[in-house]
Parts: structure tokens; sequence; C-alpha cells
């Protein structure tokens, strides 16, 4: 009857809005990626539970759909905000091809803005979120879109950075952007979010080209402001101060 | 002593995180413009306000500084997150001139994910986030960043897309959007995001040329694949499916 597609935020269950939780609590059924349910393990006792690995997201989204349209309200949970590189899209897609359900996204706080918070203040002007996945996006695409965030000098928040299989992902998106921006580019990144384990790092642009990341790491390339503040990542407000 | 930079989300109390409310009830003094101390006016009961109006940030941001300096627990709340277009990044270079302080950002959810929320999806692939407001960025590099943002099929999301003095700069920026995209386009805008007075509407690059915002309005310009599904704005995850 009712899915609701949720943001849970970076991790840390004080991140979680009250909406968020009072969409869970009202719900039969909760799905999404093992990982993710483990965060609210506490709240959904008695529910019942849709997990699937990773890379499973439209048999995951399916099976929301179906409990919905069997009449049950559903929490579709996702990291971050579902809007970004979540499940919000997938299950408008997918909805389609259904009886109607009613659907209602539930915003969180998404990596690029939670990351930020851990490094200072890099996204303070305008800023482009790519990601380094080339499962569904050609990789001449995302070079194209580097080029142009680069030279453009906006600020740049890349998700997905690398994984075994795309090991110098991110060594050819930072020489990308030293075709257009200073090596000495102030740049961060952060790893697993408000989660244990969480690391940060601040750094320059040449030498972030040869970090260790992986998926759970969110990056941040500064534009030509961007400085470091007392240890912090901070990009000025603007070009005249 | 301790300065939170808080950001509230949208502006619905369900939509503050936990961790920004703890920060808050633990704080002495809470600074913010009139507007967003407003919002959280029934948690603040017998704490000091510092709130100044709009435009008068610098000022804002030193009377929070020096309470914290002087060993209070101080809270400067904005709406939003507070890294994005928020007060962070000028806490961190105007608290460079005064004794140390211990900062720390609390993230919240900005316009772009709740905003997006509203109207479907849209944000679901690679996004640029630019302000239209010219007050400290010259007009010629937020052109230069439509162009860029256009041109390599980012979905876009506009913040001030306009206000009384710059009644055109919407009508501007998506006349330069139309260079590369086509005037179909699937388009949204949300105003008043959370609040009283919440209106959306999905329409076409060409239709939103001639729209009526504000600064309290969020635009979103699709890329070359947002479609309107089930009267939603959503795009695809990528360009092979």
């Amino acid at each position: 009857m009712k899915l609701y597609v949720i943001g849970l935020g970076p991790g840390d269950p004080a991140q979680i809005t009250p909406k968020a939780m009072a969409a869970i609590a009202q719900s039969d059924v909760i799905a999404g990626y093992t990982v993710y349910i483990a965060l609210i393990n506490q709240w959904i006792e008695n529910k019942k539970i849709l997990s699937t690995p990773m890379k499973q997201e439209i048999d995951r989204c399916r099976m929301a759909i179906e409990e919905a349209v069997k009449g049950k309200t559903v929490s579709m949970v996702c990291s971050g905000d579902a809007g970004v590189y979540g499940m919000a899209g997938l299950i408008y897609e997918l909805s389609a091809a259904y009886p109607p359900i009613e659907i209602e996204v539930i915003p969180g706080v998404t990596a690029a803005c939670s990351g930020a918070a851990v490094l200072g203040a890099p996204l303070m002007h305008d800023f482009a979120v790519i990601s380094l996945s080339d499962l569904l996006t050609p990789w001449t695409r995302i070079e194209e879109r580097l080029h142009s965030a680069a030279r453009a000098d906006f600020v740049i928040c890349l998700y997905n950075p690398s994984s075994k299989k795309r090991s110098d992902y991110l060594e050819k998106a930072c020489r990308i952007i030293m075709e257009h921006q200073s090596p000495n580019t102030v740049c961060g990144y952060v790893k697993h979010i408000g989660r244990e384990g969480q690391t940060s790092m601040i750094l320059s642009l040449k030498e972030l080209a040869t970090a260790q990341t992986d998926m759970f790491t969110t990056v941040y390339i500064g534009n030509s402001q961007t400085k470091v503040v007392e240890g912090k990542m901070v990009t000025p407000r603007g070009y005249r101060t």
C-alpha cells in the first residue's frame, strides 16, 4: 500500500531523522542491503526483513514493491540520501509496471555533506558530485564530466572512487583534474563516515592521485580558492571577500 | 569553548537529526538568522539568542565565536546543511583570528536532497549544484559553470535562482542551458521545502525559463535521460539499462 524510500544518513543512528525513524516504525516490511539493515537492527524486531546482497538492487526493489502491492507498509532503506545514487529512482521506474502504490521518499544526510562536515567546509561554493563507477555509465562520459567540472572551477565530490576492479580510477580522475587545476589544490577524503573506523585525510591533489581509497570513501577536490584553515579544508563563499 | 555549526534540514522539525537536537540542548547560546531560530523556538527557552537579519552573516559568526571564546557552548544554526552555502566555512575562516575554540559541524539534509524527494528522484546520477547569486561570485563565472554542467549532461540543481534584484537570472540560466540541452528537458522546482506553503512543479526547460521563483525556491534541471514517471521527475541511474 505504501512504500517509503528512506535515506538513513551516514550510518550513525544519531543522524537518522525522526521522520525516517517514524516511517520505519510504521512499516511491516523492511527492505535493503544487508549492511544498512544492520544499522537499524535494534528498531526492526518483529518486522519482515527483505535483505539482499550488493548488486542485486533490481531484485530488492521489486521485492519491496510487491510487498506494497500486497497491502503492506514497506520501508526500503538506503545509506546517505535515498535520492543520491540510492534506490529512489529505481523504485519509481520499476513501480510503473505494477498496480499503483503510494511512494514517499524520505531524504537523509548524503555522504557529500556528512563527509564535508568531517573535513571542515569544503562544499561552501558550487560543487559537482560525480561517481567514478562505470558499471552503468561509459567511462568517456565520466571523463568528460571531470574535465568540465575542473575547468569551471567547481569543487568536486567523488562517490565510489575505486574498487578492486577499478583500482586506478581515482588516479586517472586526478590526472584529468590536474590538466585544469594546480597539483597543490587542497583535497580530502573520508572513509567509513559516521561508522566505526572513520578516518579522514587532507592532502594535495598530487598526493590524492596515489592515495588508497575504496568504495566506502568519499573524496573532495577543492576549487582554486580552497585552503587549509587550522587543519580543516575550507572553501570560501565566493571570489570577492 | 565549543561551537557547533548545525544544519537544521528543510525546516520540518521531524527532519532535524537527533545529533543536531542534542547539540542544541547542550548549548548555552543559539546564534542564527531570525527565520531559522524560529524553527526551533520550542527547544531553546532559557538560552541566550543571538539573532541577526539576513545578510549580516559575518557579524553573526563573530558574535557566535566570541561567545565560544568566553567559554560558552554555542550552536550556530543554518537551514539545510551548514556546509552547503551555510555558515560552516565562514566560521572556520573567521575563527582563525581568535583564540582557539573547538568547532564541530553537524550536517543536515540540504535543500538539493529534500527538494529532490518532493519531486521524485531527479538527482540519481551525477549532478552539479550552482547558486545563481552573484553577490560574491562574478556572473561570468556562474555562466561558465552553467555552460560546463549542461554540456557534460550533469543534472543541475540551482540554489538562489532569483530575487527581487535578480528577477531575470533564472531565465538567463535556462537560456544558457538550452544551448546544450533540449528545451523539452524535464525540470522541476520546489518552494518552501518542508515548510508551510510548500509547492512544487514539474515542467519543461522552456517553461522553467519564465517560471516565477524566489530565494526560497530550489530548481532542478534534468539531464538528457531524465523523464516523468507517474507524475514524478526521475533520472535513471546510468546510460545502460
